[in-house]
C-alpha cells in the first residue's frame, strides 16, 4: 500500500521547527507494509496546499496531512479542505464539547479562537482529538482517503495510534506480507561495508532488498522482503540474517532497529552491572541518552558533569598535578575521571569524556575535535583518543556515541 | 526569490533518519530574502526524482537537492540527473583526486565504490566537496539552476556556506529587502496570545505580517516585512517591536531567534553568576542544553545527575528521612538537591529536577508527568510542581525547559 504525506506549516519551511511527524508516521506504517511515496512540506497557503493534495491524490490512494490546524490566524488548512472536498464550514458540537473539556483539564479559559476549532467542513467525518483541541478530519473521494491531523507531535502520535492507523488498516488491505530485519553495524565505513557485501547483495532472491542507513558512526542495514508467500519470505530472511552475521561478525552489535543506549542497557542488565558517567565535553549528553530508555534506573545510577576543572578535582579526585602536566584533555585525566566516578557513585562500570568541542579552545597539538574517552568495567580500564570532525554539536554527538561503543566493546569481551 | 528543496533518500521516508537539511538551508537562506516554496522528500528512485524535479522547476527558478549521493548501490541520483540534463557520465579527475585525499586524511583505503564517486554528468559544473567525497553538481537550464549536494549534514552545511550560498546570491538578486524580528514568548498559550494581539495584527501595515511559531512551552513571534524601501520597512519594524513589548511585557523573554539556554547564558554572564544542575528525571538534559552553547564554560561548572536515591543522599546531602517521609519526587527533596549542588560544585545558581518521566513509576497521588523543579540564586530558592503531559521524552524535554524558565524568572527579579 502506497501513501503520501503532506506536512503544512511556515515554521517547517523556514526551519524553525523540524518535521519529525513524517518520520514517526513512516516508522509506524512501514511495519504494516505501507510505503511512503513522497513527503511534501508546504507553507500555510491555500494554493500550495491545494497543489500538494492534487499531486498526492494523483499517485496514491491515501494522503496523510499534518499541521496547519492551530487556533491562530496563520492557519488556513480547514477552509482549503472545505473548498477541495466541497460542503461548507459547520459547527461540530462534539468538537466544541471536546475543546471545552480539554481546556478545563488544562485549567485554561475558553476564548473566541479555541471555539473556532469546532468549525469543520461538512464533507468530512470527524475523529475526536482525545489529547488536544484540533479535530482530526477524514475525507473520502473516488475510493481515496485524506486524513487531516494536528501537527503537534504528541497529539498526532496519540491519535494515529488510537484511531487513524486502525481505521486505515481496516479500510485498505492488499494481502501482501512484508518482513524487515535490521542490523546495527559499527566499526566499518559504508563503502568498505558495500565491498564486503558485494556478492551477498548480488545473490539476493527476488523480492528482497538491502538498504544502507548510515548515521553518525553507525550504519543500519535493513533487509526488506515482500511476498504473498509469508512462509517463504520468512525462511529466506532467516537464512540471509545468518549469512550477514557470518560475513560481518563483530561489526554487528545488535539485531533489530535498536538505539545504542538500548543495546548498552540490555547488555548491562544481562550482566547485572551498574553504570555511571563522568562527562566534560559531552556535558551530560551520555547520561541523557542512557536515561532516554525507560527502566534505565535499573542499571544507571547517575553522572558527574565536570565542566570546570575544579569539579574534576573535587568530586572525581583527579590529580591537579596531572591536569597541569598533561592538560585536562589527556589520557591520565580521563582515566582518573572514569575511576573517580565509579568510586563516587559506587558503580561497576563507567564512561568518561574530556575533549575540545569547539569552536574555541583548540591548540596546534590538541585541535578542536580532540576527545579522550575512557571506559571502565571492574578492574579493566580502556582509554582512546578520537579526532572527531565537524562543529560543536557534531563533536558532542559523536563523542557520546564513541563513549558508549567503547564500554560496549569492553562488556562484549567479558563473554 | 523563491526556491524548492528536494531531499532524496529511502532512509528519510521510512523515518530512520530525520531530514534536518531542509531546515538548515531555510534558516540560512531566509535572511537573504529567499523563500522556500516547497520541500519534497522522495525515495532513491529515478521516477520519483524526475517527477520531483519537474514539479520544482515548474514553480521556482532554483532547486536545491540533497542526498542520494552515497557510495553504495542504493543511490541513483547521478545517473538520473544525467538523463534529465543530458550529456553522459564522465570521470572527473579533480573529484578523483579529492576523494583520494579525503580518504587518506581519514586513514581509509580507497576502493572501487569510492572511485565511482568521481563519475559525474558531463552537463554539470562540479563544485569540489572540501570536507567529504561526494561532489556537488551545479546544473543550468533556461535560466533555472539545480544544485545537487550531499545529504550528510556536516558536508552540506560546510559546502553551502563556503560555495553554494555565495554563488546563488551572485547569480540571483531581485532587489527587494526583507527584514525579520523574532520575539521569544513564554507563560501564555497560543490562543490567548492571539486574543491579546488581535488589534495589533489587524493594524499591521501592508507588506508586514506576523507568524506564531509555538514549540513545547515557548512561542516565537516572527514579524516579516519586505519592501523595496529598506528605510521605511526598518522604521515600521522598530515601531512594531516597541508595540509588541508594550502589549506583552514580561511574556517576551528575548528579542531575536534565540534558544532558551542561550538566553539564560547571556543573563548569567551579564550578572557574573555561575551555574550548576542537579538532575534526576531530566537525566543530564539540562546540562546538555546549557553546554550546547559555545563558551558556556564561562558560567556553567557542572552537574550531578542523581538517578539513584543514594546519589542524591551521598553527593547532594539530601536527608534520607525526607526521602522516606515525602518521597523522592517532593518539594523538600528538590529544595535540598538545588542547595546541595550549589554547595558541592560551589556555584551561585542551580536548577534541580525530580519527577516521574514514565512510562512506569506513576502512583495515584503522583502520576507520570509529576515533576518537582527548584531554582536557586544566592539566598533565594523557588520550587514548583508541574504536571506535564505526554510520553517519557516529552516529559523530559518539557521539564528541561521549565527548569530553565524558573531560574530565568528568578534572575529577572534581580533587577
Amino acid at each position: 500500500m502506497k501513501y503520501s504525506i503532506i506536512a503544512i506549516g511556515d515554521e517547517l519551511l523556514i526551519g524553525q521547527v523540524t518535521d519529525t511527524n513524517s518520520g514517526w508516521i513512516a516508522r509506524h506504517l512501514t511495519p504494516c507494509g505501507w510505503d511512503v511515496d513522497t513527503v511534501q512540506v508546504v507553507p500555510d497557503d491555500a494554493g500550495h496546499i491545494t497543489r500538494a493534495i492534487d499531486r498526492a491524490m494523483e499517485h496514491t490512494d491515501v494522503v496523510l496531512m499534518t499541521g496547519g490546524l492551530g487556533p491562530t490566524k496563520d492557519d488556513i488548512t480547514k477552509p482549503t479542505l472545505c473548498r477541495y472536498f466541497g460542503g461548507e464550514m459547520v459547527l461540530n458540537s462534539e468538537v466544541e464539547r471536546n475543546v471545552r473539556e480539554v481546556m478545563e483539564r488544562r485549567h485554561l479559559k475558553l476564548n473566541e479562537y479555541t471555539r473556532l476549532q469546532a468549525m469543520v467542513p461538512s464533507s468530512c467525518r470527524v475523529i475526536q482529538n482525545e489529547v488536544g483541541t484540533a479535530p482530526l478530519m477524514w475525507f473520502e473521494r473516488d475510493g481515496k482517503v485524506l486524513v487531516s491531523m494536528p501537527g503537534v507531535p504528541f497529539e498526532l502520535q496519540a491519535m494515529m495510534e488510537r484511531a487513524v492507523i486502525p481505521q486505515l488498516l481496516a479500510c485498505f488491505n492488499d494481502g501482501e506480507d512484508i518482513e524487515f530485519r535490521t542490523f546495527v553495524v559499527t566499526g566499518i565505513i559504508e563503502s568498505a561495508l558495500a565491498m564486503q557485501l558485494d556478492s551477498f547483495e548480488r545473490d539476493l532472491p527476488h523480492g528482497i532488498h538491502l538498504a544502507y542507513l548510515p548515521e553518525g558512526g553507525i550504519i543500519r542495514l535493513r533487509l526488506t522482503g515482500s511476498s504473498t508467500d509469508a512462509r517463504q519470505i520468512n525462511a529466506d530472511m532467516e537464512r540471509l540474517s545468518r549469512q550477514l552475521h557470518d560475513i560481518l561478525g563483530n561489526h554487528i552489535i545488535a539485531d533489530g532497529d535498536k538505539r545504542l543506549p538500548e543495546i548498552l542497557g540490555e547488555r548491562l542488565r544481562q550482566l547485572g552491572l551498574t553504570l555511571s558517567t563522568a562527562e566534560s565535553c559531552t556535558g551530560g549528553n551520555i547520561a541523557r541518552q542512557i536515561t532516554s530508555i525507560a527502566g534505565s534506573s535499573d542499571y544507571f545510577k547517575g553522572a558527574v558533569v565536570c565542566y570546570a576543572n575544579e569539579v574534576k578535582i573535587s568530586l572525581l579526585g583527579v590529580d591537579e598535578q596531572d591536569v597541569i602536566a598533561h592538560g585536562v584533555v589527556s589520557e591520565p585525566v580521563v582515566r582518573q575521571m572514569v575511576a573517580g566516578v565509579c568510586r563516587a557513585l559506587d558503580t561497576d562500570c563507567a564512561i568518561a569524556t574530556s575533549g575540545i568541542a569547539g569552536p574555541g579552545g583548540g591548540t596546534p597539538t590538541k585541535p578542536v575535535g580532540t576527545v579522550w574517552i575512557a571506559a571502565k568495567c571492574g578492574d579493566r580500564v580502556v582509554a582512546q583518543v578520537k579526532h572527531l570532525p565537524g562543529d560543536r554539536d557534531r563533536v558532542i554527538t559523536r563523542a557520546t556515541l564513541e563513549g558508549q561503543l567503547l564500554l560496549l566493546s569492553l562488556l562484549n569481551e567479558l563473554d
